[in-house]
């Protein structure tokens, strides 16, 4: 995570501020829930939250008191009771650590997965207008890079959609996987807390109980919710790639937006580059070197070991502000996307007709040739028309074997390019619905 | 994928005969849907039954077609020509071969999901029962390796029992994603097959068709079920590296059950090591290090590219094969874990009742004493317990300061074992249901 | 390692009849050795060798064997007394098992890296001559997938043999780290047996001592090397990808060599797709993906753990044999690859003239107009030629600003190819040494 | 990289004012050497130093600029122009931006690998001086977690002493792979920007020019880079996880320094943790999570793509400036390391004599008893002893088939500590060379 990389919203889940604020939250609802059920004064759990809900912590106080103790929680705890006074004692009894580190850092994660989840509608609300305006837009697809036969550009578009629409749903179910709460103490036993707070701070802070906890959250939820973020980052590369080669020189048949005042290259002024989509592809680099570490951190030692914690802090907000950021910008370039549909025709014609070549082939079949024949036929007008040496309709059109079979008109009709886009409402109406 | 490591269930979904009766189903189910909708001649489908249902594939034939054509599927339909004559010209019309090759591949991953849901499924059982068993037995808690407090052996095995929970319901949602067929032509548009088709060998096959292909079924599917199988290899390395700790000599809470002949050295005779766990945790890096291929896959080129097959036909066998081999073993490791409750309490009473300082800590906070005075009295007694200078108990009893706020009695309370395990019931019906 | 993916010499040295070979081997020279220094009869020496020097190892006896003491080197030693005779109770004096099996691991490793090497510099040899071949030979040089300045193909193919030169010296360092031997008793310690057997037995199989030992060869060898085949490949996916992205459709400057009788698309008989450089690009992710786990192998515990060794037995044959099958592969390519001056040609005249757009810029400052001022002048000629209206020359004559500093004689040499190619001798003979 | 695990030496590299300063030297070095060649005039690059020399880059000004020209260089540029006047138009002449970032990051990396050397240099001779503190210190070695035989704690230093001499050779090595320069021009040709301009920068800067480039500098190198870092990271968690086992409550022989004021725990006053190994292994996973990102970067599409530089800017600083970080902690860990000789020596003693094992093996052996029928004997002596059923010792004296062969002083014989450690002295000298 790098300011040139993030924006504030989501940056700001993970300041010192909002991690201290949290654990504040954490630690009140705690002692309210302890005097609930009268283990701590009432009093005691009210003076904690007159006085710390409006507190600004002292993040340069706290650090201060951590390098001494060596331990955050209990330097902020030491540092509330300055705010609190006397009564700051009753607070965090029987609890341990990880009940606020682990609770707090779910709900930073939940807070994050809300965001993305926000990403998400905004990129797919995007993909969607694109998708409709450009339904019936014909392009060349291609397979290994090579023209095969022709598609809509709105299809390409609604494929980009049902995958981020899978996206967003694997995000809400990465999201219910960190959204657990721990108040269980040393060791996960409640033994020297009642299982209630739990449940009571649980629902305060929107989480459900961690059915189990050792200590810690079992570190199998977290590997999960950023194995599902390098998911989306590699759904994300997939579509940057898809720009950046629609923007190519000898392809051209969409563009970055490019803005008043923006330079392309230092040396060479002619450049329009597709730095963004760029960008992207290595923010997703990013975002899937994060997984690796997520699942390593799930074997910790026994009731649990620390090695989990450095990764987090680093993961944490690296991995939630770069995606986060990504997203953002991938909306940003689909919704200002500069689309060329003359270019897209001009593309379809380069290959003389060849991108026809299935239907001739099935109606050869059809016609009763075997379908061994058939392809040797069509595979022998095919490869002059690819070394550029006449066009493919003429070619059938001169050769004995194919008007044995076929009529001139015949033929002809398998040049039909509407005749591939007949089913593309059936696609539209199963990612976006019925109209 | 290596024999020694492979179990034949699952080596056989993907042998070369396993995957050739697929692509016959696949495209005897589509000449079906073809004739159903008259396409195709009745009789040429009923054909193409007829003589492929029993019908046994000639793999070497098959190579032998592939070694000229450089393409597999249409060295497949060349042989499957030879098997049922000229009828077969009406099999494969309008497809293109990923069509068959990936559904073919999402069969094979839901059935190779299916073997490994039966896997969790014998793990659960035998993790429930062991943790039944010893749901009382008590064992030391260990954070950072060092002692903690109290916990049961039952709640070790109970949190793992979540764990591999959640591991199912991942894998059950994994299977869904990969669930799709897909029998939608050149470039995914229907152009030459009608989309009644798709839905019927979906139907046949029990898959969903996929909403929109791209020639290719959208790889974002994959990568997020090898992912999952990646956090389950990261859950059985956590349970293997427990078991492996426990066996430790030092340890010695529990050990894998080490069989008649067995030779745990070569030059060693004494020795008896968690090999299988060990192995465990090998094997777990393995199905990890499968997820980042399966991530880069994604970013396929335009309708698609080709580069995702070499990678899949090394790790669809490779990281299922892996993970069910790894999985059985580990229930056996569960099944059969030699327990020593003895061993236990042996190193529950090591630390000369340090485990409790915790309950003292609570117990002078509660007394009146600040959460910072009551530290410091556990902490200067606690230290020279951990030097091996005397017990926590005495020494606590002999210091002023302490006594001045709890009598002896109160004390000697706060070392009951009995304490910790108050809550057991709780977590135990929180993890497998009211008993 | 798939059989579609490997090469026999490279297969063979990961077959159980070459590794039991080579245990052979490290076990007679060792007791060879023992015998040398008086520990062991000069006969039972001779007798090892005289009876298992051309001994067949029965594969599946030994099976048999480890199937009761779950110990491969136990079981080898046991199938070789019954080979040997009594005299095999010599064998193995003071060793532990791991003696054997690092050793032979890393016999094995050596034997893989000198495949590898050789391969290496078939693959320099092909680039070279097809580098010296187009040496000259114009093409348009693209960052961003945007036209940039001309290069010639020559140079594109002198960087990819830079690269692949830098590969072998870093495989000549990789092989190195992994050449020593290890024969020094079950923790390292020579206790039981003399450091000179370590010496001979190191000298005999061509490898070095390891300085110390700990049972196990240390695994941070194994992981540099294993690193140095992710970095190899991941070059290989750059030339890949380069080549896949010249025989794209619009682009169409290189194409792989198309044999006689292959097909392209079982639907699209037109096709003709880059599916070497698109394996490759497969290849290069799964050689990759075996960094992590050869990385995770390093922290064993203690003197060892034997984790490492489910790794190695995958990732050992895997990691070589793909990525030895791959460089083959790349190899062929580049050898037969059919290359399209004319086409170069087109795409370079493609941009009207804008390629030329950083001479005139500094053209324009060499005439004294300040760098701001130049690239506004170049840009406003510059962006109508993009959006197609117009050529770059003809707009730069009819521009008065511009004109006021350069004459036309002086803004039509700004065009000129020749002058971008003044240097490729010196890059030649910088990447291929003096001529 | 945050400030919690940085260290302020090597972050500063990192800092925009050390790159535009960076920056600030390949311009100015470079238009002294067009000054020299006769490019541009002498005085003009007189007055870039004289102004530039000791200029501060406002770096809130450069930002502004960027906002708008989206080009980092060009905004450095044009601030550079504002500092040093019209003479400032004769900087980066021919020259691309990729010729300053390309040479700036390998400035950055070779200073980040100068300080990495220097902290393995630190941390060699920690281990060196307790190394030869403990060169005799006996203690038991272990395989598998289980009591193998002993050694010393002297040895297990030097093994690692030994790793980290071979992590300094590679870190040597990769500095060396990207220590070059790239002058090149806009796609690597020269065309604009003579060959000896990048010579005379190369040197001025200490570096090499780079062969071939194109445009950017090739990516294998950085790989390389970074994959030898997370090589280190791995030996480096080695280490951690060593000591992280010493200190587990259960062995207890070595410990983590624990400071005055230090808390454990925020729950249980007696816990000592250790932290910083634990925090080490976490950094660990974080450095060779960088690994992949890095291979990714190599496969640049063409002369070059950007998609590398959003990767770089974060894996730079954060593998590097996390490395030290861990580094320098190690080394603080080693040096202050609390050893405990007599809880070693108890350790040793605890498996009851079975740790000589193999000695008994070997007599047996070489009293005439098959290697076979010794492994039995010693076997069913020593799993009593694994069940706390008597010492080895008393067990084989009164094995009837045993005494048979031994003599009670050969089988006492058998249990000499000394025996162990004779080739301590010779393992010594191999590491740290003769004494």
């Amino acid at each position: 995570m790098i300011p040139r990389y993030s924006r504030p919203e989501m940056a700001a889940i993970w300041s010192p501020e909002s991690r201290f604020r949290i654990w504040f939250e954490i630690e009140a609802h705690a002692t309210t829930a302890l005097a609930n059920i009268g283990v701590v004064p009432k009093e005691a759990a009210d003076k904690v939250w007159e006085k710390g809900r409006d507190a600004v912590f002292d993040v340069a106080r706290i650090d201060e008191i951590e390098a001494v103790t060596k331990h955050d929680v209990i330097a902020f705890l030491t540092h509330l009771s300055e705010i609190v006074g006397p009564e700051a004692r009753f607070v965090h009894q029987g609890m341990t650590s990880s009940d606020v580190l682990d609770t707090c850092l779910n709900v930073q994660l939940t807070k994050a997965a809300d965001i993305l989840i926000k990403d998400l509608d905004a990129l797919l609300a995007a993909l969607k207008r694109r998708a409709f305006e450009h339904k019936l837009t014909p392009t060349i697809g291609r397979s290994h890079g090579i023209h095969a036969e022709p598609v809509t550009f709105g299809l390409k578009l609604a494929q980009a959609y049902a995958e981020f629409s899978r996206a967003k749903e694997r995000l809400i179910a990465a999201r219910k996987e960190v959204a657990t709460c721990a108040i269980s103490g040393a060791v996960g036993t409640f033994a020297n807390i009642d299982p209630r707070v739990e449940e009571y701070v649980a629902e305060q802070m929107g989480l459900q109980p961690e059915p189990v906890s050792t200590q810690v959250i079992p570190r199998d939820r977290h590997a999960m919710f950023f194995a599902v973020l390098g998911v989306i980052a590699s759904s994300m590369e997939r579509l940057a790639i898809e720009v950046r080669h629609l923007q190519r020189t000898e392809v051209l048949e969409a563009e970055e937006f490019f803005s008043e005042g923006q330079k392309g290259s230092s040396a060479m002024p002619h450049k329009r580059n597709p730095v963004l989509t760029e960008n992207i592809t290595g923010l997703a680099r990013m975002v899937r070197g994060y997984v690796t570490p997520a699942l390593e951190n799930v074997a910790l030692w026994h009731e649990r070991d620390i090695s989990h914690s450095s990764v987090e802090r680093m993961i944490g907000p690296d991995a939630t502000v770069t995606l986060d950021f990504a997203l953002a910008r991938m909306t940003g370039v689909i919704d200002k996307l500069l689309i060329y549909p003359a270019n897209m025709q001009k593309n379809l014609d380069k290959l003389g007709g060849l991108v026809h070549s299935q239907r001739v082939l099935l109606a050869l079949t059809q016609g009763g040739v075997s379908r061994e024949d058939s392809y040797r036929l069509v595979q022998r007008n095919a490869m002059p028309v690819w070394r550029g040496e006449g066009d493919f309709l003429s070619l059938l059109k001169a050769d004995a074997e194919v008007t044995a079979v076929l009529k001139p008109e015949q033929i002809e009709e398998c040049f039909d390019l509407g005749y591939h886009f007949k089913h593309v409402d059936t696609i539209f109406s199963r990612v976006f619905g019925a109209a």
